[in-house]
């Protein structure tokens, strides 16, 4: 908590954003109660639940899901405390929250219990596709009982012939005379797609209209609930069913369904918007759901953290190296001591309190792109855009390399049931596949982001190092880091300036082959930045002696700014070879390899 | 089959050692049948057991242990073939097989279901103690069951508040009239220690003999059966009990038991050669033990390449990038084309065939330290010793992220249980735990091997690195990678010297203290040069025309050497950064870190 708390009020300062017009209802002390409540309640409820939702996998039984008690629990609550619509307009009848404190309460919730949130999650996010871009019918319809935590919401984009690539969806919409749609279709991996405890579920469907333009240019979005409403107000069957259940490595408790649509040919969807702009709206809402799972993987391995460091504290092994290993006679010192040990704890700190200052950092680009001071609103979006693919992948992969080195901390216990290791190590492995993939993920950053508009969101986010290096730079002892990193975010630009050089020439595969490899490179440097403003807010703290709290918790905060620049910051180097790299290995013309 | 014997015959050239006394029986044709033969086994027992052993797990009730029937069907093959002796002396019922064979062997079952065999494999582990140090009556009394696959062997170190610190052993022998034990303590995690398709088990048990010295010089081996002979050839319980069986993330289906000895102070053992040399004895399997483990994770994750290899050439998804990826009316292509998927598929080539090329060449030495030229012993026995740590920690770690990226190109389907993606990931997971985790596996290598008699065992290395190089400057294509690998062995003997000074100047634990990444660098440099090795190979079929193989094949092994340069190799820049760094910010005293 206090490690929140410390990137939300003294690294961002997020209660200067009560001084915005949309949020001047709000202060410090509004936001740490909604902290506090949200704490409370995933003590009490949420973590609980955590080993139970796996020991009892959802699953499909007589043509539904079977899910734990506690997400009905959850989603009562959701609905109670208003949180489904949170940072919703009060006109949807929403709270008008800033995304970083909404992102704070999940972080929250998310550390609890991965696999419970999202159920509410999804609710917001399609309630949120209905709010922004839906008629006042459709709101009418649905967002008072999807807020309420009556009825949920799913996102339904992946079909089984066409997974990542949404150009080549083919579940059709065909007009019927009522302004209303036939929807026909399977769409795969629908998280909390069905359950017996919401009264409905509100699909977002992307779907093709008859006679749409191929590819992304003919996709719809249209909202198809599994039961509709008749007009007196009751509900029937809207031939929505439920064909499975898919069974998965983690996150087990979290359902996975297989739905059919319209297999008896009596589905009804109403279209969301305009025809054929479904991507585009799906889209603008994507910023927000990747953030969410970016947020998904780094409180996953928060949690993981703090389980690993409780068993390092409490664990006696062996003898420190300058007492004599093999001393026997001597008492065991316990495991926390042991310099690798250490190094392990440093890499879970280093990559997960990194990635919570990124991800609240991005969260409040987000508030700012859209209720910020207009001036600023374009320069703010545009950091968003670059951002959130980093913020998505960074927590996914290197969360799962810091709950690996969390297992690692157990040993043989970390592989077995009787700890919560192995459990968080299965369920973060998911982060880099939903929501696009880690590979897509990369091709959106070096593909689209880093090019956007000329360069500008970049410019721009170098602008944001400069003044970071220049903050720092006040502190004699962060010099050299501010250095290291300004020297870092140099090379990267040189890395950049080269591979566009493939683009200029028309080579797109050759520009976008090692796109995974420079997202490696770009969100270490970008991590890197994280922790200077990290170790430069602890300086100031520490320096000013405006103490909120030890100065061992500060001390704590630039030591592991001093892990990640001696321990990851150099893998930069490699990176770097990697992709000025004169030769292409991966494209197939020029890599002559049988695959046996 | 063809990466293995390519290693086999081409690289290593085994067949030479059938001119060595010890196996003069042997031929080429004779290993090929052995090869062969393994494969046909493993198609029609092995390999179909893999998914339904990890679905019914192993699991303890009412006191037993249940696992699969095919783990009795297992132990009577490799009793009747005769594998559980195979390297062992003909003399003690062995059939005095290279181990390099033995592991090409084990590498095939192990691909097959890496729980399946360790049950024998133990076995073999076990009866090689006694073998090798048990007097002639403790070999007459066990040998025959064993290698007969009647009675399972066991290796009984781990106690439950000592864990890796072998040192703090409290398990007691307490000497018996008749020159037998009376055994007393708790052994945990044991593989294979219990199950109901054994007649017995004889655990080989490392105890504290009454009024032993304390630590490691105190330490004894015992031979303690679960039942123990009677006078008229009988058997009879000998007290040791079965207290549970531990529930792990992977490899579900090879029991892991919690033993209890002398509960009812009625258990007796009797010990292997002198007394407190027993962990003398352990260690002298121990290289074996861990070559075994190293081989069932570049075999785990050799299963895995093939799995998501199939999966790349059969799935259709998305487009070229030259071709326009969202268009829609083209057909898509099978994600093998995306740079990419090529790449992980590389990746994954790259880290499983080095890795079974270095663990057949660490086994070759393990034939040549004990059989080989008599001038010429510590020589390899030097090569055996140094490489050990690497063979054992590289195929689990590399291997790990090799599965890693099998599972990613599934994408969410590689998350499911649907396909075996997600069972590699959490069997693989166990490897760097098993027999020293990596951080006692790097202790080792930094600590003890690189120092080794004064550094003979690593200038012995660097002398084979030096045959690789000339042989690889033989090419002019190859010579650009041999300058390269030189360089690497170059800056991994500057780092060398670098930590030695910490050691000189009596700073031990600032020497060992980043030993982990040690082994990083070091494994890296070395896997470096087991591919200029096949790529020589390779290189030389194609130029003599000595074809056996396609010329796609060779030139796919030149192919992913230059992977491995292009995307491995350039790691150690960043590993050497931090191993020349001037802080320490792992030991204690140091870092005044308070971890929260």
């Amino acid at each position: 908590m206090d490690d929140l708390r410390f990137v939300l009020h003294d690294m961002l300062q997020v209660e200067d954003l009560c001084s915005l017009e949309r949020y001047k209802d709000y202060d410090k002390a509004n936001f740490d109660i909604l902290l506090d409540s949200t704490k409370a309640y995933a003590d009490k409820v949420i973590y609980p639940s955590y080993r139970e939702m796996d020991q009892q996998p959802a699953r499909y039984e007589d043509g539904k899901i079977i899910v734990h008690p506690v997400v009905g629990e959850m989603m009562k609550h959701a609905g109670e405390n208003g949180s489904i619509g949170s940072f919703f307009d009060y006109e949807d009848g929403g709270m008008q929250l800033p995304h970083v404190v909404y992102s704070g309460m999940s972080h929250i919730t998310q550390s609890a219990n991965n696999a419970l949130p999202g159920y509410p999650g999804l609710t917001t996010g399609a309630a949120g596709l209905i709010a922004s871009f839906g008629s006042k019918e459709l709101k009418d319809t649905y967002l008072p009982n999807m807020m309420a935590g009556k009825w949920a919401g799913t996102m339904c984009l992946t079909e089984p012939q066409a997974g990542s690539s949404l150009s080549d969806i083919t579940t059709s919409a065909t007009p019927n005379a009522d302004g209303s749609y036939q929807i026909k279709g399977q769409k795969i991996f629908i998280s909390g797609g069905d359950h017996e405890y919401s009264d409905n579920f509100v699909h977002l469907v992307l779907v093709r209209i008859d006679g749409a333009p191929a590819g992304t240019k003919g996709i719809s979005l249209m909202v198809v609930p599994k039961h509709r409403l008749k007009k007196d107000g009751s509900l029937e069957p809207n031939d929505v069913l439920t064909a499975g259940d898919f069974q998965k490595m983690g996150q087990r408790g979290y359902c996975t369904a297989h739905l059919v649509f319209g297999e008896n040919d009596n589905s009804q969807g109403w279209l969301v918007g305009e025809a054929n702009r479904g991507l585009k709206y799906m889209f603008q809402m994507m910023n927000g759901a990747r953030i969410d799972v970016g947020l998904m993987g780094a409180s996953t391995a928060t949690a993981a953290y703090h389980a690993s460091l409780q068993y390092a504290k409490e664990r006696p092994q062996g003898r420190r190296i300058q007492n004599g290993t093999k001393d026997a006679e001597k008492e065991q010192t316990t495991i926390i001591n042991h310099p690798d040990v250490r190094r392990m704890l440093l890499l879970q700190r280093a990559v997960t309190e990194g990635s919570i200052a990124l991800l609240m950092q991005t969260s409040m680009y987000h508030d700012l792109s859209m209720y910020g001071p207009e001036e600023d609103r374009t320069r703010y979006h545009n950091l968003l855009e670059v951002l959130t693919p980093i913020a998505k992948t960074y927590p996914s992969e290197m969360g799962r390399t810091s709950i690996n080195n969390g297992l690692q901390i157990l040993g043989g216990y970390g592989f077995c049931t009787d700890f919560p290791l192995e459990q968080y190590y299965r369920d973060i492995r998911i982060m880099s596949l939903y929501e696009g993939t880690t590979g897509i993920q990369s091709l959106d950053l070096l593909g689209r982001k880093v090019v956007m508009k000329n360069g500008e969101a970049m410019r721009q986010l170098v602008e944001e190092f400069k003044e970071s290096i220049s903050a720092a730079s006040n502190y004699d002892d962060l010099k050299p880091y501010a250095e290291q990193f300004k020297e870092a975010s140099k090379e990267l630009q040189a890395v950049i300036m080269h591979l566009l050089g493939y683009a200029m020439k028309g080579e797109y595969e050759r520009f976008i082959a090692d796109a995974n490899i420079f997202m490696e490179h770009m969100s270490t440097v970008v991590l890197a930045w994280q922790w200077l403003q990290l170790a430069t807010t602890a300086k100031t703290a520490l320096v000013t002696g405006k103490n909120t709290y030890s100065t061992e918790f500060y001390e704590g905060k630039i030591h592991t700014m001093r892990y990640f620049y001696k321990y990851e910051l150099p893998k930069t180097a490699g990176f770097k070879t990697i992709l000025l790299h004169k030769d292409s290995l991966t494209i197939p013309e020029e890599s002559k390899v049988a695959f046996a």
